[in-house]
């Protein structure tokens, strides 16, 4: 009987460990994915990719970029009805790409590599202290530094105050 | 009894000439307001503005224009399943505007004035003489003129005959 007792410890031990390994690690990665914006918190929506296109937009110079930016229904219906400011629940993605030159047709610029995913989520309690809007910049699903993120707020309240801080028009 | 007779006659009179005014009024509207698209009878389809987006473009040179390629769910469908040919059913639908600077942001440029709406319907039956692509250019809502639609296959064909015709490809 002691030795079966002993065994049972031994197994139920083993037990514990494995699980607490697991916790660990659980944690551990939870710690390293975190995929929520500095200041903000704001992550990638889920289905963001297939929301409505509010514009494409062409940033030339270092960027060289195009971007489609996307809006959720709440924006989208906030667009068309010329809403302003955006509801909360409003949620703009700004998706960049490398300009590069088709290789198919002279004179065309198609999507290269993808570089930035931007978000803006209206949030006007939650935010209020930047004019309502949660920023997050990514880039391969991963948000940049914190440095980066100071600069959203200032810069939209610089150029389109006027629009509530949305740089995008939506086009017919 | 005569002259009642008279009245309802002049009144029947009437309803008849008004009916036809309405009728060929109606026929005369139809004929100018036909908005199939020369050769193809490839219309606007309802509802495309709200279509997912397939990818930006811009178009240098003469055209200065930013465009966005959208896609029906068969379209999309495809894309995202990396199935071509594209099936029957799916629906392309690229806009363009006028390429402009911002006026509030250096560098960037954004979607002016509205240019084109162009649409490729797949149909293999329908279509078998054009790769099973039926096109269709619309300015202002109305299609363009026969013999721009003339060169639309010619042109996807010489460039894009490993790609189906389609000149777009899907950016994440």
């Amino acid at each position: 009987m002691k030795e079966r007792d002993s065994i049972a410890q031994l197994i139920l031990a083993s037990l514990v460990l494995a699980a607490c390994a697991a916790a660990l690690t659980a944690l551990a990665r939870g710690e390293e994915a975190d995929d929520s914006s500095p200041i903000f918190g704001v992550k990638i929506p889920a289905g963001y990719r297939g929301w409505e296109l509010i514009a494409p937009s062409h940033e030339a110079g270092g960027f060289n970029e195009l971007r489609g930016i996307l809006g959720n229904a709440v924006a989208m219906k906030a667009y068309r009805e010329r809403t302003l400011p955006f509801p909360d629940g409003a949620i703009l993605a700004k998706l960049a790409w490398k300009q590069e030159p088709s290789t198919e047709f002279d004179g065309a610029f198609v999507p290269g590599r993808a570089t930035t995913v931007q978000i803006m989520v209206k949030d006007s309690k939650k935010y209020a202290s930047t004019g309502g809007w949660g920023f997050g910049r990514f880039i391969d699903g991963k948000p940049v530094d914190r440095a980066q993120h100071e600069t959203c707020f200032g810069c939209h309240q610089a150029h389109v105050k006027d629009h509530d801080l949305v740089f995008t028009r939506f086009v017919q």
